[in-house]
C-alpha cells in the first residue's frame, strides 16, 4: 500500500515530544561566552562615542566589540531578487557611525556568563546625536544620510496596453489599501552558537535554519574561510515562518567571535529583541485600480504601491514586492498590467520575508478589488471572481511576466471548480439565508471570501545522498531544512514508496552542511516540490542498483522483481526465493566478491533541477461577526480550500495550512508593529504585540483537493506552506463587509478593535 | 615542480606546535560524566560477589555497572585474521561471572567528576575466589576454564617436502629462541568520549583511531542500532602503533553509558591502565630448525611457535600468530616450509599487534637462524645471507602460502643491492677492523646485523571524495586514520600533483565517520599505498571532469590543457588564457547555466582496490659495545637501510624510521612486561616498565632506496611504518654474539642487563 497520500505520524515527533529537542538554547560548549547584544536606543543618529570602559571592568566580561571591530567585515548580502541599487543599503553586523532604527546592534558584549553579558551591555555608555526620523513610506521625501536617497529602488513589472485598457473602461474602481507591519513570532526566539575547532581549523555555528547551505557561503565570503571550513549546524525550531535563519548580524557575531576570540559564543535572544531585531514584514500601501467591462470582466489593473522596507535592506533584497508585483494577479485574467512598487527606506527594523511574503499582501488588495468589482458591476462577490478566473482549459497559462528570476506559468488549475466545491463545503446557499435571518435579527454578521493562487517548488535545484547500509537501515541526506514543515516525514513516505522500504527504517539528515556540499534549505514552499521528487529520482537509482544486483542474484532480469518492505523478489510470485536490500548492501560493499565491477556502496544521488514554481490555489471562506461595542471581530466559521496537486501527507498539509491560518489571522485582526513619532517601537512585548491565541483562533476547516497535479513533477506534488495565511486578510475583510453591508469599508489590516470601531463610526454611525 | 619526493613539512603540525592540539582528554561536553573501570586485582578468579553500596552512596555516582548491566553486550569481535575456534575466547566488556588477568574490568562507574568515580571505585567490594593461574604459553596444560582447553588454536602454513629437506640436509641448525612481552606506549593514555544525541537519535564517540570505521560498524551492532546512527570521530593522538584505536571494553562502555545514561560519558585512562588494560604484543617462543646444504643454503626450515595471546583473544584474532609464521620467511629463498603456531591463553593482559606485529618476532628467529647457519658452514654472517637471498631476477616472487588472507607475492626486491648499499654505507670492511683492534684492547664490541622484509599496502580498498570548493580550496575526505605518521600531508602531496593545486589548499579530513561511508583506517603500514593510490585516482577524475569544462571555455581540446597551481591553460604557451579551478568549480555549481548536462560539483571520487600487499625491503647494521659489570648494551652506531619503493615525503619516512627503531630497541633492550607467580603485573609505571630515553636511542643513519617501486600501484609507494622496527632485535643480537665472539649467544628478547650479566656469566665467564 502506497504511503504517499497516508497521514501517517512524524518522524520529527518523538523526540520533541519526549523533551529531547535540541533547540540553540540547548547547544552549550565548554569554555563557552555568551554574547549580549547594545541595541541602539534611537531611530536615528550619529554615533558619536561608545564608552566601553566601566562595562569591561565588571568581572567575567572577555570583550565588547564596536564597529570599528568588525568593519573589516563586509555587511551581509542577499540572497535573493537583486536588484539595482539597494547593494548599499545592506546592513553592517554593527553600525558603521550611524544607527537607522531602535535595536540595531551597536555593540557585543562577551562574557563568561549571559547575566554578567547582559549587566555589562547596560554599562555600555552611548553617546548619540538624534536625527530626524523617516517612518512613512509612502511619504519619505528626505534623504536617508546625505547623498542616499530613501527611495533606493523600484520594481516595475506589467505587460499589454494599460492605457488603452483604462481608456476603453466601462468603468474603473480604485482604492487606497494598506497592510500593517508584522511578523512571524516563533515559540522560542532566535539563537547561534559560534564555535572554532582550532585542531581542525573548523569554524562550527550551531543554531542555523532555513538556509543553512547559504548562510555556509556567506559566513566564509565574510570571515575571509574557505566554504570546506565553515560548518552549519540546524537543530530544532519552534518554528521558521521565514525570518528564522535568514543571515543576521548575530549569526556573523558569534562566528567571528568563536574565531577571534577562541572559544565558544553562545547567543539567545531575548523576546524583547526578537520583536525589534528579526525581521518585520508586510508593511504596504497600495494604491489599485480595475479597468472593468461592463459585465464586470476585468481589462487592466494597474498597482502602485509602496514596501516599507525599514532601516536596511536584508537578505531577501526585492523579493516581497517583487512577489506582491507579480502574485497581485492571483487566478484571474488579467489582459493588461502595470505594477509599480518603490521599495522604501524608514527607521524601522528591516523588514524581510514571512510566510505567503508578497502574497498576504496582493491577495488582500486583489481580493478587495473583486469585491469592489462586483459592487460596481452589481453583481455578487462570487460571480464577479466567478466571470474573472482562468479556464482550467487555459493552462498551462503564461504570463508573461517573471517574478524570483522564473517565469510565471500557471502549471495546472481547476479554480473555478474549487470555488464550487469550497461553497459546496461551506453551504454558501444555506449560509447566506442564515446570515441574511441573523442580520435581520440586527447582528452584525457577514461571509466573504478570498481565492488565491500560491507559489511553490522554487528551484532551481535540490538534492539527495540516499544509502541504504548493510543493516538494511536507509539514510538521506539532503541539503533541505526542517523548520517544523515535516521535511522528514514527507521525504521519508516518497523514499518508502520509490524503493519499497520500511518507512521506519529511513532516517533523514537534513540542514547539516558538513554531510552534503550543497542545498538550497527551506523556503518558498519549496521542500516537497523539490527534494520529494530528488529523493524519488535518487531512490529510483538505488532500486535500480539493487534490483540489478539483485537480478544476478537471483538468475532473472530487473524487470521480473519488485520490492516489498525491503525485499526484493519476482513480483509474480509472492512466494518466491527474495533478497533483502540489507543483503544487496552487504554484496555491494567494498570489500564483497560478488560486487564485481559496480561502484562500492547501495547509494544513489538524486539531483532534480526545475526552472519554474508551480502554483498550488486556493479559496478561504469566512464568516464573521462583529461586536459593535467593542469593536471585536468574532470569526465564527473559515474554511481553506487548497488544490495541492498531490498530498503525500494530507495531515501534515492539514497542520501547515492550520498553523498558517492562525498567523494569517494575527496579521488581519491584531499583530501589528507600531511606532511613534521619534520612531520608538510600541510593541516589544507579548502585552503590547497581540499575537492570537487558542480564545482567538477558529476550528478551521480544511478541504485537500487534488484536481490539478503539477505536471512539472511525476508525482504531482505542490506546496503547502503558506495556503493558510494567503487569503486571510482578505477573505475576513470581505466577510466585515458584508456584516456591515458596505462593500470596501475595510481599506487597512489588521482590521484592530480600535480600527473596528473607527469603521463602525464611519459607515454606520446609527448603529453605534 | 612535482611534490611528491619532496620533504615539505607536516600539514598536522601547526596546531599541535601552537598547544592546539584535540586529544581525547580535551574533548569536553556539558554534563558529562566520568567513568571509571573497577579493575580484576587477581589473575585469575570467580566472582562471587560485587558490592556496590558504599560506593553508590558517595556524592556524584550516577550509577555502578557490572557485568549484569552489560550481560546483553556481545563481546569484542574478530578485525582481523579469523581462525576456527577463537570466539569463545573474545572479550566481554565487563567480566562475566570470571576474571581471568590482573586489570581486567569488573565494574564501571560513572560520577559527575572523575576524583569521584575514582574514589568510588576504590569503594566497590569485589569477593573473588582465586583460581591457580597459566603464566606460560608453551606450557599451559591445563584447561582455561572447565570445557574450554587453553590452546584454542593452532596456525599452520607451510609447502613442500621439509621432512624430505631435513632428510637430505648436509647439516641441520636448530634453536630455542623467545621475544619478550612489550607493547606500543603512547605519549598519551587511551580516552573515549560517548555522547548520544537523542534529538537526532545519533550516538557519536570522540576519541576514535586507527580503524574507526570498523569500530563504528562493531559499535553499532553491539548496541544494536543502524550503522548509519553511530559516528566515530577521530582527534589527535601522540601515536598509535597499533595498539590504540582499536575496539576496547572502554570503548563500548562509554557509548553504551551515554545511550543509557543519558548523559556524555568520558574516560580518560591513567597510565597504570594503560600498561596493564591496552593490548600487550609480542610474547612468542620459538623452535626453529634450519636444513641446509654444505654452502649453507637454506633447503627447509621448520618453526614451530607458541603466541602468549593473554587472557583473551581481542580485535586482531590471529593476525600476530598468522604474520609470524608468514613472514619469518623474510628475503630468501626457502624451498621447504613448515609452520606451526600455538595460539595460548595465559592469564595476562590480552595481547594484540604491535608496529611491525610477528615481524620482529620472526626476524629476530629468522636472523638468529642465519647467523647460527653462517656459524655451522663456516661462513661469515653476511656471505650465510647473501647466498640465501632471492634475487632480484626472480621477482615477483610468489610464496605458496598466504598471510592477512593475501597470496604472498613478493613484488619486487634488489635484496642484494640493498645489502651491498647498507654495507658500503656503515663501512663494513673497515668497521670490521676498527672493532678486531678495539677488541683486541680487550672491548666487547661487536657488529651485526638483519634483513628483513615489510609488508605494507594492505587492501582490499581505499577511497577518497575530492572536491574543489567554490573558492578554489580542495577537501579531501578520506577513510584513512591519522595516527601520527603525517597521512593529511602525504596525500595533499599527491593529490597537490596529480591535480596540479597548491598543496597549501588542501584539506585532508579523515577519521571522520559521518563525512565517508567506508573506510580501513591505518594499520599494516596501508594508508601511504592505498589511500595515496585512491587519493590519485579521485584526484585524476576531478582533473579530467576540470579540463573537460575549461576545453568547452577555451575552445580547445582536453590534451591541450594543463594545469598548474590551480590554473588550467594551454600547455604549448605559458602566457595564455587560462581559467582557475575555483573558477571551473563555479561553472560546475548546480545553479550554473554554464554547466550544461554535467554531474554538479567539480568533485571525484577514488576507489583504489588490491587483493595483495606489497613488500618493502631493509637492512639494520648495529654496532654496540657491552659493559661487563652493569651488562649495559650501549648501540654505538645503527643504520636502518629501507627501500620503500618511492618516498612521497623522505622526511616522514625517516621520521617513521626513527620511531620505528626507538621502539624496537625499547623491546630489544629494555622493554618487558614480567609478572609475579600469582600473576600479578610487575611493571605498572615507568619506574618499573623501562622506556628508552634519548639517553639510550642513538643517533640514527637511515638511508632510503628507491630501486624496487612497486608495480602493483602507478606511483611504485610502500609503507614505511614499520621497517624501523622490524629487524632492531635481530641486529642487536648479531652484534652482541659478534662482541662476545659466541654465535648464538642471545637467545632471548629484551637483552637487560641483568640477562646480559647472565650471559656474559655463561659464555664468558673468565671475562667477569
Amino acid at each position: 500500500m502506497s504511503l504517499i497520500g497516508r497521514s501517517i505520524r512524524r518522524k520529527e515527533d518523538p523526540p520533541l515530544v519526549t523533551g529531547k529537542g535540541m533547540f540553540a538554547a540547548d547547544v552549550s560548549f565548554p569554555r563557552q561566552l555568551h554574547m549580549r547584544i547594545v541595541r541602539s536606543p534611537f531611530a536615528h543618529g550619529l554615533i558619536r562615542s561608545i564608552d566601553t570602559q566601566t562595562a569591561s571592568a565588571l568581572p567575567g566580561v572577555v570583550a565588547i566589540w564596536t564597529g570599528d571591530d568588525v568593519a573589516d567585515i563586509p555587511p551581509i548580502d542577499f540572497r535573493l531578487t537583486r536588484i539595482e541599487g539597494l547593494e548599499s543599503y545592506r546592513q553592517h553586523v554593527l553600525a558603521q557611525n550611524r544607527v537607522r532604527y531602535v535595536g540595531e546592534p551597536v555593540a557585543a558584549v562577551f562574557a563568561t556568563d549571559a547575566y554578567v553579558a547582559e549587566d555589562a551591555a547596560d554599562l555600555v555608555d552611548l553617546e548619540i546625536e538624534e536625527l530626524p526620523v523617516t517612518l512613512d513610506a509612502s511619504d519619505a521625501p528626505t534623504e536617508f544620510e546625505p547623498g542616499r536617497l530613501t527611495e533606493p529602488a523600484v520594481i516595475r513589472k506589467g505587460y499589454g496596453d494599460v492605457d488603452g485598457a483604462f481608456g476603453a473602461a466601462h468603468a474603473v474602481v480604485e482604492l487606497d489599501l494598506s497592510i500593517g507591519r508584522h511578523s512571524g513570532v516563533p515559540m522560542e526566539t532566535r539563537g547561534a552558537i559560534g564555535r572554532y575547532d582550532a585542531a581542525r581549523d573548523i569554524l562550527e555555528m550551531y543554531g542555523a535554519a532555513k538556509v543553512p547551505h547559504w548562510n555556509r557561503d556567506q559566513l566564509a565570503r565574510m570571515l575571509g574561510r574557505d566554504r570546506t571550513a565553515m560548518h552549519l549546524h540546524e537543530g530544532h525550531v519552534g518554528g521558521g515562518f521565514g525570518i528564522r535563519g535568514e543571515l543576521y548580524p548575530e549569526d556573523v557575531l558569534v562566528c567571528a567571535a568563536a574565531l577571534r576570540l577562541g572559544r565558544p559564543v553562545k547567543w539567545i535572544e531575548d523576546r524583547r529583541e526578537h520583536l525589534i531585531a528579526a525581521n518585520h514584514s508586510r508593511q504596504q500601501c497600495h494604491h489599485v485600480r480595475a479597468a472593468i467591462d461592463v459585465e464586470g470582466r476585468i481589462l487592466g489593473i494597474e498597482n502602485e504601491f509602496f514596501h516599507d522596507q525599514g532601516a536596511y535592506v536584508r537578505t531577501h533584497a526585492a523579493t516581497v514586492p517583487d512577489l506582491a508585483a507579480a502574485m497581485l494577479l492571483g487566478p484571474y485574467r488579467i489582459p493588461n498590467y502595470r505594477a509599480v512598487g518603490h521599495i522604501r527606506l524608514t527607521n524601522k527594523t528591516p523588514a524581510g520575508t514571512y510566510r505567503a511574503p508578497g502574497r498576504f499582501e496582493s491577495t488582500f488588495v486583489r481580493e478587495r478589488l473583486m469585491d469592489a468589482i462586483a459592487a460596481r458591476a452589481g453583481i455578487t462577490p462570487v460571480e464577479a471572481r466567478r466571470r474573472n478566473l482562468i479556464a482550467s482549459a487555459e493552462m498551462p497559462y503564461k504570463r508573461p511576466i517573471d517574478t524570483l528570476g522564473t517565469e510565471v506559468v500557471l502549471d495546472s488549475g481547476e479554480y473555478a471548480g474549487l470555488l464550487d466545491k469550497a461553497l459546496k463545503r461551506i453551504g454558501w446557499t444555506t449560509l447566506q439565508d442564515e446570515l441574511k435571518s441573523r442580520r435581520a435579527k440586527g447582528e452584525l454578521v457577514g461571509a466573504g471570501l478570498g481565492i488565491f493562487v500560491e507559489k511553490s517548488g522554487l528551484g532551481p535545484f535540490d538534492n539527495v545522498k540516499i544509502t541504504v547500509d548493510p543493516g538494511g537501515a536507509v539514510e538521506i541526506v539532503t541539503g533541505a531544512a526542517s523548520v517544523g514543515q515535516g521535511v522528514e516525514t514527507v521525504i521519508a513516505q516518497i523514499c518508502a514508496d520509490t524503493l519499497g522500504v520500511d518507512f521506519d527504517r529511513i532516517r533523514v539528515i537534513h540542514g547539516q552542511t558538513d554531510r552534503i556540499d550543497e542545498g538550497l534549505g527551506a523556503f518558498a514552499s519549496r521542500v516537497t516540490v523539490m527534494t520529494g521528487e530528488a529523493t524519488r529520482l535518487g531512490a529510483l537509482k538505488v532500486r535500480q542498483k539493487a534490483t540489478e544486483m539483485a537480478a544476478e542474484l537471483l538468475q532473472c532480469t530487473v524487470d521480473e522483481l519488485g520490492i516489498v518492505n525491503g525485499e526484493i523478489r519476482k513480483t509474480a510470485k509472492a512466494s518466491g526465493p527474495s533478497i533483502s536490500l540489507a543483503e544487496i548492501a552487504r554484496h555491494l560493499l567494498p570489500t564483497s566478491k560478488t560486487r564485481g565491477s559496480r561502484e562500492p556502496g547501495l547509494t544513489g544521488e538524486g539531483w532534480f533541477f526545475s526552472n519554474h514554481m508551480n502554483y498550488p490555489y486556493g479559496v478561504h471562506v469566512a464568516v464573521v461577526s462583529l461586536d459593535r461595542e467593542t469593536g471585536h471581530v468574532a470569526v465564527e466559521r473559515y474554511l481553506v480550500a487548497y488544490d495541492i496537486g498531490r498530498a503525500v501527507n494530507p495531515m501534515l498539509v492539514e497542520g501547515q495550512i492550520a498553523g498558517g491560518f492562525a498567523q494569517g489571522l494575527g496579521g488581519t485582526l491584531f499583530e501589528e508593529f507600531t511606532y511613534d513619532e521619534r520612531g520608538e517601537p510600541m510593541n516589544v512585548t507579548f502585552a503590547d504585540y497581540l499575537m492570537p491565541t487558542a480564545r482567538e483562533v477558529p476550528a478551521l476547516d480544511v478541504l485537500i483537493c487534488e484536481d490539478a497535479p503539477s505536471p512539472l513533477n511525476p508525482l504531482g506534488l505542490k506546496g503547502a506552506g503558506e495556503g493558510g495565511t494567503n487569503a486571510v486578510g482578505a477573505a475576513i475583510a470581505s466577510a466585515i463587509d458584508d456584516a456591515l453591508g458596505v462593500p470596501g469599508a475595510v481599506t487597512q489590516l489588521p482590521v484592530t478593535p480600535q480600527r473596528m470601531r473607527d469603521i463602525l463610526d464611519r459607515v454606520l454611525p446609527e448603529k453605534r
